[in-house]
């Protein structure tokens, strides 16, 4: 394990950490908010550690896959502690813990809160809740990637660790030009989307919190109800962009190239769309009695549907409240998750439909053994090494959902919420079902279970291994015997 | 598709069903009780339809891989509605349907009742309703196969598909000697278990139903209260024996073989035992409010923890009062079941084992990519495709229960309900939470419901593929071209 070359790299990344809060300042400045001295501090002390962490010069520069896992476990463990700075500083929460849980739950974009009074919090901090989500979004270190200099060896271990899999994972950028292209697309539909809700009446600051959010598929808003009650223009920009945000980045890249073919022949987008669809009119169906027209339960259906699918987490309505088929097609959704190269959590669609094809395959080679049948996607073979990640991948999360789900029932709450707030949090989400519902939050939770739940949504962004790896004893011996 | 060669052998399967009913008929008899006529009637239509089946002379004994899985799941299908026959002329149940739902329970070992007063059902009936459980641990082919003559080839292809997997399955027969070896030992068990319920205190009649219950680990009784408010003699009876029946039967025949180093060295057992005491440590802790002393706090956990973990579904107490941390580990008890080659559902201990290895394994190869480390069991390698296949089998595990809770949730039961129910069912468990709990039953599900619930009870019993492979429209094909 080569200490200072990773101590390095995460004094890099906290230093990043700091730019990031400048436009929280200055909009905290320019606002005139209370928030100003709180900010300017966690600023501070932010440049200070990192400052530190870069006088430690690696003496080499090896950089091996192990390092890559993680370098990008401590960022995020490191942006988590201390993007709750501002947040501890300004008294928002009551302790350290509440902070942390916050903040992780913005840059996981999971969105999962212990507010329990959102509009009192002043501007700057406000705005710095949302922006981590859009940060997170893209991941922290894709965002590092495009404002530092690195050898392109280095990025490749950071990249293949925060993004694992070529096919199947979060947004892959595979060269800092494809990184800064996709951020370019990423930001314009931002914008694009906060305008959108200008029309609407937003203000300006509740507009771009709102598309930063939605961005980076989090959930935070700045208003105490989150979209309840908004009107049914503002909530179907939401349902609209909350979808685009939750397809493969790729897939606009090609669109921009006027490669049209493509993103109609997508596989994953065919299933996406289909299982949404399908979700949908089932819940519609489902739910028809509680709003006074059919209309009116596929405005709200579509709309939920569409927060927990794309696992952004807002709400039109206290889904809670719906019939148990409803909140089971729901906690599926959550499963799912987005596209794969989306800003969505969950497992993905492309990993489903892997899944099921070679469910599918098992079945014909067991009736008849000689059928050999590679998994396609996308017209392409699947290579067995990739089925067989997905396969361990999917195994170890139904685990972690199991320990998870233990661990966090010793506190005493009914089953719902215990399995619900498990699946919220490490895939993403932000809200459950019962006590953790669309219109509950996390704050009653005991600091055993928050500890629990912020390390599944870190466990959950960033899809299992950099998060583990921490706690396997062989990652930190200095030597290692299988290089 | 040999069709004819298929309903040929499924003559043979129900002739034996009619051979079954022999024993309740006696029962009745000398008992004098009410439902001589129903099971005379049963056993005479049962008779008939074997001996049509029979009179289909096969052109070819050709049978490959498909046969084998599609005679396991259609005699499994035909037991499930003839075995039923008893329930429907005898009046116990308003509808077919449930008596095919307590029929299946019964073979699948699952041991979910939708009868509402046991103790009111005559002596026959009540005799058969145990008999089929201890007849579906072994395995219904596994019967067949030790009282019919058949060719090698054929009981290969059928064992195969009824047992599936050389080391990670329900108890495997390689050859008819060992088929009956084992068969004894399970029959001379269950006896010595009687014995000890005998002392109890308990007739004859609800000593052997109950050892026959135990041993398939199947859990009716017929007593209404089940073995609530039973002497804690009777209870720690039935506790070891429950234990007993969960471990690998291979086992007791090293005993007999006096190869005890193997027994002791046996991994499986070593994880079945040391996951039953962590668990039982945590919910004894856990629930020790609720009873007077520790003792008797400890002495519930172990019976309905061993209860649970064996998928046997006997209760001592309502443990749907318990914690809700203490269910949590009661559900992951009923995922994991007992060891392989036991008459226990579940996913089994050493599939979990695998599946924990595995996911270490590839933790290490990650960090380190030149990594290379096959996974032991028992100190020998397990094959890849071993591995291959148990992730696979989980994946579809995880898929169905999803699929399941789905579409028992249109009920409209709460969230525990639905999701025990359907854990409860497709690891054939018995009792679930809430209102399928301990002192409840499955009687106030909806038609669509128990229906799917029986498909998972056989779905979990067969290991999955058998079952499956009836819906896949290729298995239906007369020629097929991969043979």
């Amino acid at each position: 394990m080569n200490y200072r070359m990773v101590f390095n790299m995460l004094g890099k990344i906290v230093l990043s950490a700091t730019a990031l809060m400048l436009l929280p300042i200055i909009i905290s400045a320019c606002t005139g908010a209370s928030d100003l001295l709180a900010l300017v501090l966690s600023a501070l002390i932010t440049a200070a550690i990192g400052g530190l962490l870069l006088l430690i010069k690696p003496k080499s520069n090896a950089i091996f896959a192990k390092e890559g896992f993680v370098i990008v476990a401590l960022s995020w463990l490191a942006m988590s502690l201390l993007g709750a700075l501002p947040f501890l500083l300004g008294g928002i929460f009551p302790n350290y813990l509440d902070c942390i849980f916050e903040t992780a739950s913005g840059f996981t974009t999971t969105g999962a809160t212990v507010c329990t009074a959102i509009s009192a919090i002043p501007h700057g901090i406000g705005f710095w809740r949302c922006q981590i989500i859009f940060v997170g979004g893209m991941g922290v270190l894709v965002f590092v990637m495009a404002v530092m200099p690195l050898s392109k060896e280095r990025s490749m271990h950071i990249m293949r660790a925060e993004v694992p899999g070529p096919s199947v994972g979060k947004l892959v950028a595979k060269a800092k030009n494809t990184a800064m292209i996709l951020y370019a697309i990423y930001f314009a539909l931002m914008v694009i989307e906060a305008i959108f809700l200008l029309f609407g009446g937003m203000s300006a600051y509740e507009a771009f919190t709102t598309a930063m959010s939605t961005a980076g598929t989090g959930g935070f808003m700045v208003l105490d109800e989150g979209m309840i009650g908004l009107s049914p223009y503002l909530q179907t920009v939401a349902t609209v962009f909350m979808l685009i945000f939750a397809v493969n980045f790729n897939l606009y890249f090609y669109i921009i190239l006027r490669k049209l073919g493509i993103v109609a022949k997508n596989e994953e987008l065919h299933w996406f769309l289909g299982i949404f669809i399908v979700c949908i009119a089932i819940i519609t169906f489902n739910i028809r009695h509680l709003y006074g027209s059919l209309g009116e339960a596929f405005h709200h259906a579509a709309f939920n549907g569409a927060s927990i699918y794309s696992t952004t987490g807002f709400s039109s309505f206290d889904f809670d409240k719906w019939p148990t088929l409803s909140k089971c097609i729901l906690l599926l959704m959550m499963l799912l998750g987005g596209c794969a190269g989306s800003t969505a959590g969950g497992i993905k669609t492309s990993r489903f439909i892997i899944l099921v094809k070679n469910g599918w395959n098992e079945l014909r080679r067991l009736a008849h053994p000689k059928y050999v049948h590679a998994l396609r996607l996308d017209n392409k073979p699947v290579p067995e090494s990739v089925v067989r990640s997905v396969l361990v991948y999917f195994s170890v999360v139904v685990a972690l959902v199991f320990a998870s789900v233990l661990i966090v029932s010793i506190d005493g709450c009914d089953f719902e919420t215990s399995v619900s707030a498990v699946f919220a949090c490490i895939f993403n989400v932000g809200p459950g079902f019962s006590k953790v519902g669309p219109v509950m939050n996390y704050a009653h939770f005991s600091y055993l279970s928050k500890m629990v739940l912020t390390l599944d949504m870190l466990i959950g962004r960033l899809e299992v291994w950099p998060m583990l790896l921490l706690f396997s004893p062989s990652t930190w011996r200095k030597r290692s015997m299988y290089r």
